[in-house]
């Protein structure tokens, strides 16, 4: 085996390792850590396990030093460019210079400009940076983390269940359920991917939600979403949303940007929009939705909450048309419950509004 | 082979042949018609081929009587209990009789009041007769005729095209497209099974639609089912529903129950109902809509057309939700749209409205 060869299955690993289920929790991307020998052999792996804990690149020094074997000269191949600062951990450019490698091929750039500069670190200390290597793959690892690195906000998932006309409650406010059991445990499935679970505040007076994540049997996680309410009403210590079962923070704003730079500033990547239609319009209209995630009931209302509020759309060519990229069918799990399709659309920073259709 | 094995495998070719492609056109049933010896070979064969020309067991004798073959003491396998009525052609019962069949055997009894009683005729004059055999299989061939005739009134398909939010239209009324191509494509292929296209006066004022079948390429495909406008309002000489493309009757009534009487005396079956969200209502209400087809676009509006007027529910429980019969994505057959998604519905008789749920 070639040198590229051996350094294209050591990155495949390290995605691997990056990818081990479970870790990182918290605000940390996946990354994995692979160092060969200059004949290609693997000298040692390494992958981090989440905030506070090594980064991978230490990780797998710590694991070559443990079993006493030597890296001088050696190449590590990592998912993510060796981080240049010093947070909880040392930086790891430094790390490796220290340990005497020879050379770093890396995918993913570091997207984060504080974290940022590794490879030049490196590579002024004579050390040999390639990146690029596997990047499509690598980004993929840390999708939600890289996009809000890049844009500095969280990635927003906007959920909403509606039957075949678009209401997703009767007139008399009632909505359960609206969606299926097969639905609903596929939105529990889909809220313990993100770390902010957002409604607003006439949500919480309106239904009183717990906004916790539940097992298929209805069981709390052990690990939960921070609970945001968004909105300047008055939340009574009443509200289950202020329960024991997980955090939560009020953000008394009505504007989605500063609702999603307070969660940013939080360390909040991944924000599930459940809210009602006026604050879903509201992040629609920003163009702050990233993602559309819809439950379509196959029954009729005829009349009740709207799915989500007027977009300021007056005519079908300013419709908001986002990319599709899934359509399944959730075949029921309960006898007698109907199948529902989920939609999952994605925005690509498409706002909505009578002025989308301009493209402006 | 015993005689009740050559018996189904005749019936399994009547129903074959019965269901011959491209006939009968107009509104009779599909039929056919297998005649075999008494040792159980076939004799003849025969099936109906449209309004006006001869039954399927008349077809059978009549070719028997060409090829010089006796059918004396014959057993008739016929997917419809033989008619005793003389209409265009003489009653079956009658012409079994005369051509000396000994025993017959048929699948679907006749539901047609003014037709049935063959088998009684042939019973009375000693003919043998057994009902039954693959019925589930013969009433299939003629759902949509079985429906009309033991209802009293045309079968009703409601399609309606909307988007994940129930919008068939913007708010200045434009809705082309709301459904992808591949979503017109389909409905023109449903609309080519019905004989009567449905919709209102609002209609024909607000979109000027031409009601014609049309293939992939947008041709008018030979044989156009009838358009029918419901509503009292004038509708201009100038509107397409008027030109030559094909028949068109104004139904003068706002009742469903009138509309419908008015179209099955004129030998209607299957009514498309393509109106707007008033008069799908009004139709949902009375209980008089058999079949929903309903195409889900994966995209917002906001505002706009709601999919179908107010059904007098108030509360989740009275939810309008038929039978779910099948769910399909129907994926672009043009480059750059979108899947939608075509959920099919049975309501076996339910109306909606605020006592649905009661069971009434």
């Amino acid at each position: 085996m070639n040198a590229q060869a051996a350094e294209t299955e050591a990155m495949r690993r390290a995605l691997a390792l990056a990818a081990t289920p479970g870790v990182p929790l918290g605000p940390n991307p996946r990354v994995g850590c692979v160092i060969l020998s200059p004949a290609g052999e693997v000298l040692a792996e390494g992958h981090h396990r989440g905030a506070g804990t090594a980064h991978a690149e230490a990780d797998a020094l710590a694991r070559a030093r443990a079993a006493g074997i030597d890296v001088t000269g050696a190449t590590a191949v990592v998912t993510l460019e060796p981080c240049n600062h010093t947070g909880r951990t040392g930086p790891c450019a430094q790390a490796l210079l220290e340990a005497g490698v020879a050379r770093v091929v890396h995918a993913q750039a570091d997207p984060n400009p504080v974290a940022a500069g590794g490879a030049r670190t490196l590579r002024d200390a004579g050390v040999e940076v390639e990146s690029g290597l596997l990047v499509e793959e690598a980004r993929a690892l840390n999708e939600v983390w890289t996009f809000a690195v890049e844009h500095g906000r969280p990635f927003v998932t906007w959920k909403l269940a509606a039957t075949i006309d678009g209401r997703s409650a009767a007139p008399d406010g009632t909505s359960r359920w609206v969606s299926s059991t097969a639905s609903r445990r596929d939105t529990h499935r889909l809220r313990a991917l993100a770390d902010t679970m957002m409604v607003g505040t006439g949500t919480i007076l309106d239904d009183d939600p717990l906004l916790t994540v539940r097992d298929d049997d209805g069981h709390p996680l052990p690990h939960q979403p921070l609970r945001a309410v968004m909105g300047l009403r008055e939340v009574p210590a009443t509200k289950r949303v202020l329960n024991d079962d997980a955090e939560t923070v009020l953000l008394r704003t009505r504007d989605p940007h500063e609702a999603l730079a307070e969660l940013y500033a939080r360390d909040r990547q991944h924000v599930f929009l459940e809210g009602g239609p006026t604050l879903a319009g509201a992040f629609l209209r920003a163009g702050l939705v990233d993602e559309i995630v819809c439950y379509t009931a196959p029954f009729l209302l005829g009349a009740g909450r709207s799915a989500v509020a007027d977009l300021g759309i007056g005519t079908i060519a300013e419709a908001y048309r986002p990319r599709v990229v899934d359509v399944a069918v959730l075949e029921p799990v309960v006898e007698g419950e109907t199948p529902d399709v989920r939609f999952t659309l994605r925005t690509d920073g498409l706002a909505a509004g009578p002025r989308a259709a301009e493209g402006e």
